[in-house]
This record gives structure tokens, C-alpha cells and sequence, in this order.
């Protein structure tokens, strides 16, 4: 068995992982880490959970010599901490934090002030998703996961972008996204009565992970992109995220040529479906159909009268959004099957 | 025009008042006060005002000498405070908190433990809902006003133990209350994500609102009622309150029966309405079926077979729960027609 | 009093319309019509009524000599039907479906294949906002709303299609929608189960509505507009809409000047609701905000990095965008001030 | 593998029981049934699917000769016929339905008119929970599931009635359920705008599923239960049932009385979760924290002033209520490990 570590248990992604790692076959959690929560039982956290389950230990007292890989479920300045002083003493560090999203300096400066990280650090980081850079995960001492939405958008994006390269400009972006985006933060706006009846712009005309994606996309293939622009929305769903992305297009697409771009670039990845299979009624991508899963559901669509294209990515925040893709990272950082421990169906409807 | 402050603008009983005032012909708005929102503009906290309105200053900044009527929709401990230092000095202070709800002094203690009140201010204070105590309120110098969970209980027994004057023995409630019974209140599980999907029972064997109501009914009519016991469960709606209150009885009453003592009971109270007219297929109370309005539904069913009658009460926690109570409170006080400014129609659905 | 009759009434729209007489102190419900629901009573349908009311009648049954004005809150092809009845047999009826919303004969064939309408009809129809073509309902015989979407839509670009004169290309339209604008038509989709945790992209790649606004916008200005693209979602909220506009613009407008034209545009308008006052914390539009109301929330923000004019627009799809639109219009109609019967603020939250 | 059938896939049972079998290491699908879905793939109907799977065909061409087991997932007379024509020609017949539920004749047939059965198909039914009748079912033709309010009251009892066996009299049960419950059955009360905000009485005074619990308490142990009276209310959740259980006692017991008959009760029994561990903070029953897991949370009260006991079990309507109840018992049947493809935690929070 491979050892895990969790630290962060106390939130929304450090909670999912609980859950995922109890289904794995080949990860054990054997130490779970929270500050708020450090001296509860797991299961006083996590009602999921069949029984009480270990105490919580503060993060920073997570035994490096005897876990194989920690997970980072922390906020972007604890992550930055945490994986300084257990990179190179764990055989892995997964972070899902933003601490090691952006490369460039001053654009981490500028969406997350007083993160700071060491240099080298940044440059031994593999960042991206699976589908996207799995292969140099392999051997990865420090790991970064994009966010929910870069996830989504990254996915939706990368066959028109890095596929069939085609010149990219004014890519517009629209997120809608369930409260479980937010986690658990104590804040007015987050309680039940005022986000319930709620469709909130809550980051109309900007977004640290417009800069993630750009900068990923960019790094990439240069020129993959020229400007990115992102606006996202609070919606009163839990665990969904649903990603529009509307490009304009100098050279008209069919659909069927779409269609094929995507299943090819897509082709041996098992958490990506394509949707709106042209010979059934499977529906479009809509993040109740992924709830509980890894799957991003993608769609594109060649919206001719529009002259743009309509990219549709769904995804569960909190599986394949956080806690799931980095389950399905450390599959591939330990050179497990990629699917290891995350076969479950979505529960519909959830 | 009678002029009004409200306390305790920032939280849900408050900003309802807000609203409530500024549809009311004779009542007006003077004073907004709130600590934690002192020094923003009204229309800053609440969303629906179409001006910025007025700034809020802190509830002891209130000119007593300039209000007519002070409403208090403060925690009871601040209620205590403020209703020690108003009455008197302002003509009617009428407060929503739990701090003058029970008289007792020991139960008063269990179930407000440091809520001190002046003794003179128990002995003068008028509580209860206006349908039941609201010739009382007429000259009343301080009002309080029951909880809303209260408020629905009594409603619906009313006509049982003080019309009928069936004795009550082993009284069952069971309420279910949307989020906005819990105000804003920072707390993890008041947070969308853990509310959004939950029924959970709270107080599954005790509250504070059960000791309030018996004691309200005892003293209205010794012996109405021997043990009346309650459980409340939070379900993921916002405004909506039901109560199911089940009654086992000796002697069986027939469903007209029932239908007439509670028509007589309410006659001239127009904002009980008892629904499922005989003739008509109006529906049962729903709490849907009140949001936004004064009403409190109210209907008595007998349940000839299981030996009980099933009485349902549903009302808008923040209306007829709250504010929409209080301002009926304030008709009552001054002279006004009970429906003044309170004629808004439900908002279905909601 | 003028005398109106409801065509409709077993539909939300319809539903809203009685909420909405019931609170005019001019307009009078005098003819409740309906097919699926004739033979009951009023209140056994709108549980918000106090009263069982009046019986419900077969729409053809409209008494036109007795009738002032009729709403028509009917599926288009029987609004077709019955705007031919009625028309110039009452003095106005105003028509809330999508009949008489597009003029151009094969594009409303297009959009509403076998709705066919009598080409006076459409010649003589006053269509649009009351905001912006209310001068010309004074003496309407019949006046045709747009669509909730519409409403939005059309609220949010006028100012800079029709007041700024902008040249608008490659107009990007995301409107997220609550479940009542799919009315209370039966189909399995449409039950809670599926449609509580979804956000689902109805209509990703075309939608009449943005035909409706394409159309209205170049009659008004020609060229007002080369391509508008529309996007719609269901989210599971019930009464709310928030549309996004997203322009993109050659010559960049700093903040002030688009607040400016904004404010200009809409003077005089009490329905339309400029937020994000910037010397306050006036939150952005959210269809939470203007729940129950007639209000139209509406944002323009300079998105300068992004090189776009981010426009928002949130309404309730029952009030504004439909019900409340269609008493506004009626009061344009008969010369009544424009808020008459309207002015209940939003219910918030809900 | 175990070659199974699901007849009834186009409701959410159903639906459950194909997302349960994928996940089953022994069962396999092999034959999908469902009328109005015929001719449909699996994976148009249940978006969870990954792939486009069988073609859906009519119920009645189930090939008996090629099952080992059938699943009825189809209305009460639906499944009376199909059980009639399979049993003894498939080697296992599970219904989920409510034909068989119910043995004595006049009470079955007053809560399910019109449903036929075949005498000796009853004669030879067991019906129960796993937990309470399992070990009859390792040689049953046929097998009986209760319905999920069913499920849940008679898990609670049962400790109290048939293991401490306390005389019950005047047992009240007040179930929440969310709108699983309902199926997909199309009617306009199930529509979203509808449900999302409602707290429904819609059985208030009697309900089949307590004459259900009834007859099974009373012939496992003549006598369990004198009267037991229930009220059902629906709220706006998807999956999630709660069932309030009050029980007054003539003998007072003391909580530790009760926890130990309840632990002693369920040892041995995986799916039957008990809450509130006296040494740790493990919260009370609610349905969010079993949501898409085969468990039923019990915990039972103590309420020594109020004179009763307070039992509450929560389960997910779709599994352990229906779908996963009925998987547990094929492993019974087929003498594999009870948690065979059940032991996914739940997706917490849903």
C-alpha cells in the first residue's frame, strides 16, 4: 500500500479526498492533517464515514519518513509552506492549492499577494491537468492542480488550442458555478438564505484562473492564445460547474470536423466524455450527470449563424475539479492505472 | 406619520421590518439602527431598496425623544439592554427577541441563560401574537412578540385548548423550518453547501420555543395543556415554517367540528386563514403558499383512525414570524386598521 | 375602475397577473379565463388568495363589452386566436406571449412555425419595453411584451446601441434562468428531481429570443447590431434571470462614461435599477435582489483588460419579465402613472 | 456472474439499479426493460453511463431462460403481472414495488386498488429489510421490498419492538422526504417551480406505508404495536428521507438503556449506521450524510421530560429505500457477502 497524508481534512476538497482515498485500492490515508479540526476524530468531520476514524493532528506534524505522498488540500499560503518543508522528505507533494498555478512572478503576484514560494519550487512543479501533462507526472517530486474552473476550461479548450491549433482570439469564457467553489469560508454571502435563490457575478470581469489557463495554454504552444476573458457566476447548485466557452473563428468548422478533433485528442482518456454523440440523445454536458464522479463532461458545438463555436465543460468541483483529479494524479505519479480508485458512477440525479 | 426606528437592521427580522415599513402608509422609517453595519447606507445591506437611504448608526445612538415606536430585532441580551433604556422614553418598544417571551424566572434562566431583564419591564410587558393577546397591546409600553415557531404552534392549538377547551395531554410538535430561522449567524453549518441537501434535526428533544408556548397557554387557561413536547428540524427551504401538531384526544371530534370551532376561533383575524374549505379544493397549509405575506395557515384535520387530530400551521418565519408580526403589533398599538400596510399577497411560488 | 379579464390564469404568468390586479388600485380582475382549469374556483389554483374567488371560464367565454383591457398569458398560438377575437372588441389587450413578437414574416415562421397571426394585427401591434416604446402604447389597441429574456436583454444593450449609438458586433448574450421560465408545461425534464441539481444548457447555440432582440434593435437604429449570439441555461432557481452581455468594442469606454450614458439613458425610468453606485457597496445585478418586483437590475462594467463592456441585466421572469411588464404597459396604456400597482420591493431574500 | 434483468429503467429506482450494477463485481446487467424508454440505449436515458450501452426493450420480453435474477422496478400492477409470468422461470424475482408488500388481503387492497395478485405468489413472498428477514431470503422465489418510508420506520422500531420488545402504543411517525420519493411521475405538483420552495402535507392523516410497518411489526411479534399513526410531507430535497419516530413509554428508559439495545440490535448489520457515539460528535441522522450510500442512520432519544423517545432514521430514498435495499438482498439470495458493489461511502455534502 501506498501511505497518503491529507492535510486540510477540514475542508471541502480535504473531505473528498477522505472519501475518494477510503475507495482506493492502492492509497491508504494514514495521516490526516487540519488545523481548525486537529483533535476530533475524522468521523466527528465527516459524516460520510462509517466510523469515528483517526485523530486529526495538526498539518505541520505530518511524519514525513513515513508517507509516501501528501496531499495538499490547504489554503494557497499554507500549501506554499507545506510543500517547502516536505518536498524532496515525501516521495510526492499534490497541491490543489493556487500556490503553484501561475509561474510567471508578477502575475502570481498580482492574484495572490503575500503567496511566497521558493523559485525552485516553481521550476520543478509539473502543473496542468492529467489529460494534459500526465506523462511528466511520472516522476514528479511536487505536483499542481489547476482550479475547478481552469480544469474545465482547460479541458474544453485544449483540442480547438493544442489540437487543431487553431489561432485563438478574444476567447471569451462564462462559468457557472455551485457553492461547493467557495468551501467552506465563513462569510455572510455564503449562508444558506442568501446564496439560495442566488445567481451571483461574483467575478464579472476578471479571474485568477483566466490567467492560470492563459498562461498554461501559452506556455503550450506560443501564441495558443491571444486574450482570454473570463466571467464567473455563483449558482445555487452544491457541487456543479459548468464551463461556456464562446470562440470566434475566422475559418468556419463543421460540427463534424469538432467532433472528430475532439475524440481524437481526447482518445485513452477515460475521465473526459464527449457528449452529444450524433447517433443517440446522450444530452449535452450538464454537471448533474458527473455528480460524485471524475468525469468532465465536453461538448463543442459550431454555432455556424453565431460564426463562434460553443464549448461546454461540466465538471464536479469537488472530484474531478479538486480531490478526484489529484487521486488521479498520484495513479499516475506511482504509475497505477489511471482510473485506479475512481470507477465510480455519478449519482443521478443528485 | 408615526415615526419608527428599527434596530438591528443587519439581520433577516430587521431588514423584513425595512421592507415592511416602506410599504406602510402610516408608519415611516427614521431610524436605522445595527452595530456590526454602522456607518453603511440601508440600501447597502439591502438589496431591495432602490436608494442608498440613510446611513445606519449604532442602536444606542437612537433619538428616543424623536421615534414614536422602537422596534427591536436584536439578539435578547441586546433586547434586554435596549428595552431597559427605551421604554418610557419612546411610547412603544416592541422587540422580537426572546428576551421577555417567558415570564418565569427559572425557566426564563434555563432557556436564556444571561438574558437579565429589569422585573418591572416582565410585569408590564404584553406578549403575544396579536390574534390572541392584541387587545392588549392597545396601550402597551413594551411588546414582545413570539418566536416564530411559537407563533404557529399557538396559532394552531388556540382553538383547541382556549376555544374548545380540550384538555391537551401529550401534545406533539414537530416544526420544519427553512434557513432563515437561523438568521445570520456565522456558523459552518448554516454554509450552502451543508444546508443545501439536509434535513437535520437540531433540537431533536427540546426548545426553548416549547417552554415558551405551554407557558403561554397555562397562564391564558390553567391546565390547558399537561405536557407539550417538540421537535424541530431545519429542512432547505429559506422563509417557510410548517408545524405539525399532533393531539391525541379522548373524545373524537368529526372534521366539522373541528372546521367550525376553528372558523369561530379566528373569525375577524384576517391574517389566519384556514384552508382546505370543505367545498373547494383549496390546499392544505404549505409554507410556499405564505411567502412574503402575513398569513399564518392553519387548518385541523381528524384523523379519526389514528385517534388524533393532525393540526398543520404554516407562516413566513419573516413575516408572520417576525416583522410582518411586530408591524400588525404596532397597528394594534396605535389605533390602526390590524392590515395596514400588511396587504401584499403571498409571492407564489417563491 | 377598469375592468380586466386574465386569459391564462392556470399558468405562472397568469398567476402573477392575479397577484398583481390584486394589489391595483385601478385595474380590476373582473374575468378569470382558462382551459385546463375552468369550472374552478380562483383560489383553488393560486393558493395565495384569501378568498375561493371568482369561477374560472373558458377563454373564449371573455365577455368584450364588459371588458376594458385582457391579458393574454396564453401559449402564442391561442394568444393568435383570441387577439383576433378580441381585438377592437375590447379596448385594449396586451398580449405576454410571442405572437406578435417578431415582425418579419419568415423569421417569426422560423421561431413560431404554425402560430399565424393576421397581418393587420402585426401592423398595427405596439411591441416592446414599455421603457423604451412606451410613448406609443398610449393608444394601442394591442401591445405585445417581449419575452423575459428579451426584456433583459433589450434593457441591458439599449443604452449603448440606442443611446451611445455604438456600433455593436459579435454581441455575446449567457442568460441563466430560473425554472419558471419554462412555465408549468409537463414534461419530465421539467420535474424537480432532474432540474433541482442541474445547470443545463437548453438552448446553446440559438434561441428566439435573440432573434426578437436582433430585430427590435434595428428597427429601432439600423444597424444597431451585426450579430447577436445567444446562450441560454437553466440553473435551479425559480423566479430569477440574469442575463450577461458581453460587447466587445474598437474604442474602449473608461467606467465613468458608460455609468454616464447609463444614467442618462434610464432617467425618469423607476423600474430600471442602475447598481454598483460607486460611492457605495450597491451589490451587482442578481435576480435575488429584485425577487417579487418589477425592477430590472442593470450593470454596465468596463472590462479594459479583457478589451469588452461586460453588461448585466437581472429582472424576475414573472414580474418584469412578464406579468409586471404587461400592468406596466397597461398602465402606459390607460394613462396612469407607470408605477401604479407596482411598487412592492423585492422580497430578499427568497 | 450472475446474469440480472432491470425491468422499470426509465424511473429513478431503476435507473439507481443500473448505476449499482456497474459497480457490482457479481451482478451483471444484461437485460434493460422499461416501456416507455423501449428501443432508446441505456445511456440516453442515464446520463451517468459512460457509454451508450444496451438497447432498452419492453419488459415483457425479459428472457427468462438467460436470467438469474430480476429486478422490478415497475408500478404495483406492473410488477404483480411481470412477477405472475417470471417467478419460477427466472431462479430470483426482487419487486421494489408495493404489489406484494401487504399480505392481508382487505388492507392491501385498500391501499392498492386494482392491484391483482396471484394468492400463492403472496404466500410465498418474504417481505422485509434485509436486516429483519435476511436470512429467509437465501432460497426465496420471490422477494418483497418495503417502501423507503417503510424501510426507515420499521429499522427504527424494530430495536424498541422486537428486540426490547416494549409494548408500543400510540407510536407517531412524521416522515420529510424529498422528491425521489415521487418518481418521475408527470404532474404539475412535481414541477420545480412548485417543489423548490414547498413543505408539503401531502398524506397528513394516512399513509400505506404505516399499514405496511404495521403488519410486519405485528406478525414478527403479535402484539409489537397497538396504533401507529403517520404523517408525510414532502420538502425540497432530492434523495433524502428522514422518519421521525415518537414513542412514549410507560417505563421510562435511560439513554444508555437505549443505546445498548440499539447497538446490541444491529451488530452485525453493515448498513445500519448508529449515530451519535456518546464519546464523540457524530452528528444526528440526516439524509445528507447517507446520500448515495446503502446506509440508514438510527439514532434513538431519550426525551425523559418530554415522557418519550425520539427515534429518527435517514436513508437515501433511491438506494438503501430502493435500489441498493434491493441488491442487498440479491447478495442475500445468492449467499454473497452482504456489501457486495455497496460499499461507496456517501457523497457528502449532495
Amino acid at each position: 500500500m501506498i501511505r497518503a497524508g491529507v492535510i486540510g481534512v477540514s475542508g471541502l476538497a480535504g473531505g473528498e479526498l477522505v472519501r475518494l482515498l477510503a475507495h482506493h485500492p492502492e492509497l491508504e490515508l494514514t495521516f490526516a492533517g487540519g488545523s481548525a479540526s486537529a483533535g476530533l476524530r475524522l468521523g466527528e468531520l465527516h459524516p460520510g464515514l462509517r466510523e469515528p476514524g483517526p485523530t486529526i493532528q495538526p498539518g505541520t506534524e505530518a511524519p514525513a519518513d513515513r508517507l509516501d505522498v501528501v496531499f495538499l488540500a490547504t489554503p494557497a499560503a499554507v500549501s506554499a509552506d507545506l510543500a517547502a518543508q516536505l518536498t524532496d522528505r515525501v516521495p510526492a507533494v499534490i497541491d490543489l492549492s493556487g500556490a503553484f498555478r501561475i509561474r510567471t512572478p508578477h502575475i502570481h503576484e498580482r492574484w495572490y499577494p503575500g503567496v511566497a514560494r521558493a523559485a525552485d519550487l516553481v521550476d520543478r512543479c509539473v502543473y496542468g491537468a492529467p489529460e494534459l501533462v500526465g506523462d511528466r507526472m511520472a516522476d514528479a517530486a511536487l505536483i499542481s492542480l489547476p482550479g475547478c474552473q481552469a480544469t474545465a476550461i482547460t479541458l474544453g479548450l485544449a483540442p480547438l488550442a493544442l489540437g487543431l491549433c487553431l489561432p485563438l482570439h478574444r476567447v471569451l469564457v462564462d462559468v457557472k458555478t455551485g457553492s461547493s467553489g467557495s468551501g467552506l469560508h465563513l462569510r455572510t454571502a455564503g449562508l444558506h438564505p442568501l446564496r439560495s435563490g442566488a445567481i451571483t457575478p461574483y467575478a464579472p470581469t476578471g479571474h485568477r484562473h483566466a490567467a492560470e489557463v492563459t498562461e498554461f495554454l501559452r506556455r503550450a504552444r506560443p501564441g495558443a492564445v491571444d486574450s482570454l476573458s473570463m466571467s464567473a457566476y455563483g449558482v445555487p447548485t452544491v457541487r456543479g460547474l459548468l464551463a461556456s466557452i464562446y470562440v470566434f473563428t475566422n475559418r468556419p468548422l463543421a460540427q463534424h470536423e469538432l467532433r472528430r478533433a475532439y475524440l481524437r485528442y481526447y482518445k485513452g482518456h477515460p475521465f473526459v466524455r464527449l457528449r452529444q454523440h450524433t447517433e443517440t440523445r446522450i444530452p449535452l454536458p450538464d454537471p448533474q450527470a458527473v455528480s460524485g464522479s471524475n468525469y468532465c463532461d465536453v461538448t463543442a458545438l459550431a454555432d455556424e449563424e453565431g460564426g463562434r463555436i460553443v464549448v461546454l465543460a461540466a465538471l464536479d468541483n469537488l472530484v474531478k475539479g479538486a480531490a478526484g483529479q489529484a487521486v488521479q494524479a498520484a495513479n499516475r505519479r506511482f504509475g497505477l492505472a489511471e482510473e485506479t480508485g475512481l470507477t465510480m458512477l455519478p449519482v443521478v440525479p443528485a
